[in-house]
């Protein structure tokens, strides 16, 4: 399968960089920025996109969409996707690369095989790729091993098998890890501050549990910017947990936590911007907005 | 303060190790073992404690009892020795040793109190003390310095402060790192079990996770004979949080996972049974009892 060009859906963050990449490796990409925000518009004029305006013009002019959103997006892009296919009489491979849960992505497949559409399976794995193998795209489903094809453009496509469903599994299952224990973490030490114990906790911390400190003190004060756009992917997470017969209400919890840390102006920052609080500054803010 | 007699209520896995280095170190160790599992009693016997069968019997013999319970158990304990010093007209430190809420550990102390006795709020971090070091015994309260004699007697007592609640505050936030994580890591292997994708998401956490990797191999197949002592951990933990305003919710999820695990046959074993099954058995095993 070889493409020329490739839709983004939408270019926010990852989307952007993703983008990019395809770009510099000599595909064309383009975008529908109408009704988008400026800052989204900003990082795909930064990433040098080609802004074709709708969902229709991308669908008439692009081999492949991959649609990169935050998880409440996801089934609309896809219906609009869906929907203009049906119009135009295209067909295009669909990737969604959402953080959604198997049931989720299987209600996206079938509208978007419906309206003639070869959908994929995806789910990104590490940051926005500015550097080379830091970033998975695990791809399943019969269609798979087209998504592959990027490869030759700068991606790092891995194909996990036939079933739609499994790369998206996948991402829950391991994004339940790091922004689970991302969640559980900022918890327990705003909670430590509310009770006034941050001192001998930390000082019990640097004892036994290091590397766990460590990680806390290298990862938190990252997390308010995205904060609010996780919410709806630990619910996903505790949507495709308790499809299992498993608890969701961990992943709940955490969903709580992203929405309390949210609620504050820490998250205003966005990721790019100067003056990323220190952990600690980070949990006194949060505990003086308890209650 | 100079102690000469020590009660321990329980000797249980962490009580009766605990009593061994205290009477390792010099001094008279008691315990009331009326009506305790023949296990228990083995284990006290194994460290040579003094049976003295009933609570009313150590109130009268001991300077000191440690409370060292499961959860559930600590706030009738508290009561029957309460009784026992009014009725006896006893006096004598009473730490409550156990993982529970600060708001708990606050009404134990006014009963303790109320019958004439000094509390100390008391938190143990680490496994059972067999190596020098290993664990640290919190204090809190206005006579936490009283129970830091115990020093000189082979534990390690580290008061905190005057404040009751706080030895226990220290508890919940550590075992909320400890204990949440080992739940939310036992969930997410058991959903990718479940959903089939264990192999692709081991392959990645090997790559991109591999201390937390180690960490869970190295931690989680010890942990189910725990598990059904730690659901009422869990839930003092989660209401430690809800009382300062945060979520119960991760908490009351770990709970949920703990009394999971609690119900399959993994959970028969005692922690000094031969035979611990590999992470990978444990994980299939659980996957099995689902539904």
């Amino acid at each position: 399968m070889k493409f020329k060009t490739i839709g983004i859906i939408s270019p926010g963050d990852m989307g952007h960089v993703v983008g990019d990449v395809l770009r510099a490796g000599g595909l064309r990409v383009v975008a529908c920025l109408d009704g988008r925000s400026p800052r989204t518009k900003a990082l795909a004029q930064q990433a040098h996109l080609e802004d074709l305006g709708s969902v229709e013009a991308v669908v008439s002019e692009a081999d492949a969409i991959l649609s990169i959103l935050v998880p409440a997006e996801a089934e609309r892009a896809a219906t609009a996707v869906a929907t203009a296919m049906q119009q135009r009489g295209a067909s295009l491979l669909y990737a969604d690369c959402n953080a959604i849960s198997p049931a989720t992505t299987r209600l996206i497949g079938e509208r978007i095989e419906a309206a003639g559409g070869r959908f994929v399976d995806a789910s990104i794995i590490g940051p926005p790729p500015r550097r080379v193998g830091a970033t998975r795209f695990y791809a399943s489903g019969p269609h798979a091993g087209d998504l592959a094809a990027l490869n030759d453009y700068g991606l790092h496509v891995i194909p996990i098998g036939e079933r739609v469903g499994d790369a998206s599994a996948l991402k829950m299952c391991y994004a339940a890890l790091t922004k689970g224990l991302t969640a559980l973490s900022t918890e327990l030490l705003v909670a430590a501050e509310a009770l006034g114990i941050t001192e001998p906790l930390q000082a019990e911390f640097r004892q036994s549990q290091s590397s766990m400190l460590a990680q806390m003190e290298r990862g938190l004060p990252g997390m308010p910017p995205k904060a609010r756009r996780w919410v709806g992917e630990m619910e996903e997470i505790a949507s495709t947990f308790e499809s299992v017969g498993l608890t969701p209400k961990i992943l709940l919890g955490a969903a709580d936590i992203y929405r309390f840390v949210g609620d504050t102006t820490l998250a205003d920052r966005n990721p790019e911007d100067p003056g990323q609080p220190s952990l600690s500054d980070m949990i006194a803010q949060l505990a003086q907005h308890l209650r």
